[in-house]
């Protein structure tokens, strides 16, 4: 979809000033105590917070406001349908987990899309202060180390290259299976980081995340933002992955081969 | 040993002019490109920067200045002795893959003990621009959202409780299955911390920390701050650990108990 220089910026600006207020209700009750949780799922621990229906319901509010004909998919309150061709897709905190542990490594995720998928995407970390963008001509970190633009690593072999996933429990055993056939490979393997490993690769901080069973909220800023410093992701065949599900995002795209081979066995 | 007030006082503000300058020359190569590192051991990934080096020689030239007569027990410089009968117990960069990949949670490491462990402690994290510190009748974390108290966790049951360890590879294979045995009765487990973990768990944030094969560089600020905060750090058997080794850091005495006896099978 053609989208202005106006337009542009107009979705840009709309974009900060959710990542803004979401910033404000995720840490109006982070690292509090008496956090309410609850299961979503009765077999996993998922829980849902009460700054996670916050932060979407102000992000709503700032859509409903300034761009009324876009549609919006929101991790929280669902699908609202759009006119204009664009959709909004939000996920006021991801990794619930790791923000009810009181870690860094969570954020929040704002992407707009069409058809195609996304365009935009920021990741933001509301207590570093720390929000990676891209699409629409930008690929930007602004951090406690101020302003810097993204790009991802160049081209490296996977025996030096830094692999990341949130849990090393991924996905089903096949997965399971396919994902140590790359950590066997790379340099190093961690765990943990939630959305900012997706941030750290765009910052070319580290070469790969392999995730398994993601909803579309969880990738598509991941996607804008990755893309726009030069990185690859796919789904585990090659194909787009903004709809979610299996994850492969690379720094570079004969990195991205590579793996993709290993991952297919 | 007794120390004073005005001793304690200096004690103080020496440990944070050594943090200052370590978080100065740890910021100055993070997130640089072309971090060199080498291996230290040969059949392990375990980078040393820089930096690392960098942050414990700006550290040593100020004890050499302030504190002449103390001991310093270092990562990366190995020790002087002293005729104080204190010592610093400083690690320059603790998590040295965390810093390499970028993540926020990696930390410089100082401590001052006498004969029976340290007296006080901090964990300072300088690209959050976070520090923990406690002992000395301190107990405060001084960060992004100001000054807070620090105070661990009042007692609740293993299944409530959430346990971090920077690895799922934990050890041996007897350490291993220890911390499963642990671990599956937990109601969350997270990895890829650092010493970020301490931090959280002296923050009131999470339960349990876990880990083996520690040294003693990487356990005594941990210590100081987490008991001044009221949670309990031993060994597996319930023994003192500041000399390193296999580390159980619980948020109450209740849960450290339940969790040694689980240790112990």
């Amino acid at each position: 979809m053609r989208v202005t220089a106006e337009e542009a910026a107009d979705l840009v600006a709309t974009a900060h000033a959710l990542a803004d207020v979401a910033r404000q209700a995720t840490l109006l009750h982070f690292r509090q105590a008496g956090l309410s949780a609850e299961n979503k799922e009765s077999d996993r621990f998922d829980p849902v917070t009460v700054a996670d229906r916050l932060s979407e319901e102000r992000m709503r509010e700032i859509l409903a406001q300034r761009r009324p004909h876009d549609g919006i998919h929101g991790e929280e309150f669902g699908a609202k349908s759009g006119t204009s061709g664009l959709t909004w897709v939000l996920d006021p905190i991801d990794g619930t987990r790791g923000y009810l542990s009181g870690t860094p490594t969570w954020g929040v995720l704002i992407a707009v899309s069409d058809a195609s998928g996304p365009i935009y995407g920021i990741i933001d970390q509301p207590y570093i202060q720390e929000r990676f963008e891209g699409g629409l001509g930008r690929a930007e970190v602004n951090g406690p180390m101020g302003r810097a633009t993204l790009k991802a690593r160049p081209a490296r072999a996977l025996s030096e290259a830094i692999l990341f996933s949130t849990f090393p429990e991924v996905g089903t055993e096949a997965e399971g299976a396919a994902f140590r056939r790359v950590s066997r490979e790379a340099k190093l393997t961690r765990y943990g980081m939630d959305c900012y490993a997706y941030a750290l690769l765009a910052a070319g901080q580290i070469d790969l995340v392999i995730e398994a069973g993601l909803q579309a909220y969880d990738v598509q800023a991941p996607i804008a933002v990755i893309e726009a410093a030069g990185g690859v992701v796919t789904d585990w065949q090659g194909n787009p992955v903004h709809q979610g599900g299996q994850v492969l995002a690379a720094s570079s795209p004969e990195l991205h081969a590579k793996v993709l081979s290993l991952l297919q066995g």
